[in-house]
């Protein structure tokens, strides 16, 4: 499992919400706390939208906890839209490439979960990614072949559908294969403008997700500060501090999506 | 392109080979006398036969010239069959899945050349890999497809064959493609016990490939010193000095098999 | 703080105590038991003795837990004498330079501890090191210093000595500088023959040291098998299992000499 | 020895020179045209200004052509002044801690040179840094030491003084220790507003130095398009390309100083 942080908004420094508060995704990757792997120490990923349409990525095999580059990054640039993501191997291997969050084109896309029985659909899994969009895999990760799959699948065009057929398309072969194991996802994308994310599982027990919407003014002593007015939206893994007003848990079979600070949240349930 | 040493013998410290000679494999990766590619600073691996029969498998991804490691291994480690290399890359990311050798179970297997028109075949390549063999592949490279491929074709059983057939394949597969660069491999695998090369092109313009035998007595004054006796068998991309007595060139379109010494090198010709 | 583990004996592939225990060092890097940090993932080392008189060293920068390499040499690699360590920085920076085992001719030295007030007394133990020894100094840390200083004392000719004469000088320095932290090490060092460890701090509070003997005969179901005879010691941050009968807490202010399976222990008092 | 390069001026995106340019400072970092060592792999850096006073800092360990997560900075933040830096090393360890550029507190510095007998006279070196600065010191270069050893002679207040009484310190010491080798430099260092470079050798054989100025517009087919106008400077160890009335070398024995696309070249001559 892993860790995972997605922000949309009035752009900030980013170590605002990856170093300074308790609970920041930093401290996730030493010791996370709603998470069965405590340590999310298999390396780490950063994306984040500047000038460009297409966005900065900065990924790494070390933890997170202990990267010095990393920090400065995290201070200096400002971004009104970035993905952060501190992985806790599922089996592949500790590689830049098996990094989230991953890029195609403008688009950007972060899981924590796991494809249940995936050395056996692996190979289905890639033969079904579009052809042109094959040229772009460059890990093992069942994470970055839904990514591509779903690409091929129209998530450009219309992220809901794609996800849904995504998702009852790899259900499918997994079934085929006999696979008992559950598949299991919270994943995040977005274009640069709209950002997506989705909490699903086969088994009803997905990584825990939350949201909130705000201002934010900084950290304040470990706490974040969220003003009034919803210019900002996050979506991660855990609350990044004991503020429960804070943090709204995303539930079950949920997709959500936030644009200009409005979130909406709707049921998610892909056939099959 | 890519530098590659494989050596089969009576056991050596493996520095005599790979850091003590004038043109020695680690001295290529800063600047190759025979080869496109000048520096082969993208990652490099060794593989090595211990007392398992399983081999060991060091790789990285800085350049070869200045891991500390890997002078501290290549003195301590005394081996009857090694390989090592070292990269440049020809388009896929530096990362340790990429770098050769590849192991499956017993197997070590490395190469330098390409596969013309990679991004375009790769994913009909992959499709062709036998399902169980699928779940050992790793990163994204043509050279562990290759291995992969050839397993399922009888690598094990016969190699020649396999090869031949590997070869045949992907031949085809480039074609219906339309793909114009060539294919080009000198490449090595091994069981622990037999040494087997391969130097073919579609084009005729393999990458260099020498051969040479005798008793491998150290290296003095860069000079590698070869004793009477034939206990011992080299593969190589470039000679490791300038004695010219030392080194055969294999010949295009050749396919080798060493064991205890005795080298065989016949014509290589795929079908198709 | 770190978790080291030092074994001098019969040759055993060292993998039997560093990745196959129940409690193995691998598994306290992700999780220690009685250390005051959990996780020891930033980078690790392992030094042993083959054939040569001079050891070899393998250390690299991510947590031991994931580096397929490790595990390869761990399997292959047969010693009579190995050192491992993985390391829990206490504030210098992650780099290969600053993980243990620290080499010098002959020589390996690990240390988990601290100087307090390093930062306060670094530039004048630095300069306390003889000066034809500073010139092997590459990292940073207090641990590579003490290293350092105690080669200058003696160390190869009388470790004890020189340990106690280097321990009186840091704590002189210290009280020079005003500082209150305490002064805590357990340190293991090695000609390649006889292993030494020492247990003490200036507070009484040092970190946790074992040691058993017996002859290892592998690894059953998590459980290391000491057979009859006292052919191998072991001296570690903490037990392998949790089969009481086999470990023998080092007392604090402790120093231990082992050689050909027998060992001493008996006080360590520095003066001052 | 190394390549490294200095931009002051209009805010620009850094792979404006860093990627674009036919001879840019990655491709010198793979086939240096102007320097004794042609490859220049072991490591790089970056360091540059945003909204902080402090830079942000970037450097790795693996050659700076294939490093994706540099690319990407690169094309993403734009900064009014940059330094970057590829290493060749003369000696120290290929290690993060021993690349350039150094900071400390608000300053940047990097160099390519060498202090002759650095085994020698390192330690006196360190021992003459300011104690308060020497918390700072990370690595074991010569570079490093240099430059704490000039913020204690007043670089911030006096560069060219600092610098100068610096030079005439470790000249001093070579002298002592009997060295014959020359002390070669060429560096930089800036504030964040004005911009400080040094061409010096105890030889009169420095390595190369150039400067520009100009209004740097872009790159066009590898060639830097340079408009009219002084509102940026760059200072870098060799041409970016063939246009011969862009780029004036920096004379022997020279200090320049850059601020607001205002360049002063005048005579370094320290005392000794």
């Amino acid at each position: 499992m892993c860790r995972w942080l997605a922000y949309a908004g009035i752009p900030i420094a980013m170590d605002t919400l990856l170093f300074q508060p308790r609970n920041s995704l930093i401290r996730q990757s030493l010791s996370a706390q709603r998470s069965v792997a405590v340590t999310n120490g298999d390396g780490f990923g950063l994306g984040w939208y500047g000038d460009l349409p297409r966005p900065g990525l900065y990924r790494d095999t070390m933890p997170a906890w202990s990267d010095a580059n990393l920090r400065s990054l995290a201070e200096q640039i400002r971004s009104p839209l970035f993905f952060a993501h501190v992985r806790a191997s599922t089996g592949t291997a500790t590689s830049r490439l098996n990094c989230h969050p991953f890029r195609y084109e403008d688009w950007l896309f972060m899981h924590n979960g796991q494809i249940g029985g995936w050395a056996s659909v692996r190979q289905d899994v890639e033969g079904m990614i579009r052809r042109d969009l094959y040229r772009s895999r460059e890990g093992s990760t069942d994470s970055e072949a839904f990514f591509h799959l779903a690409l091929g699948n129209g998530l450009m065009a219309d992220p809901v559908a794609a996800c849904a057929r995504t998702v009852a398309q790899i259900l499918d072969l997994m079934a085929r294969e006999g696979v008992s194991e559950p598949f299991r996802m919270t994943a995040a994308c977005t274009d640069g403008r709209r950002l997506y994310a989705l909490r699903w599982s086969s088994d009803g027990r997905s990584p825990s997700l939350y949201w909130t919407a705000g201002r934010v003014e900084g950290c304040r002593d470990g706490l974040v500060v969220l003003g009034e007015g919803r210019q900002s939206v996050m979506v991660l893994s855990e609350p990044l501090d004991e503020d429960a007003s804070h943090w709204n848990e995303v539930a079950e079979g949920s997709f959500l999506v936030a644009e200009g600070g409005h979130v909406q949240v709707f049921p998610f349930d892909p056939p099959g």
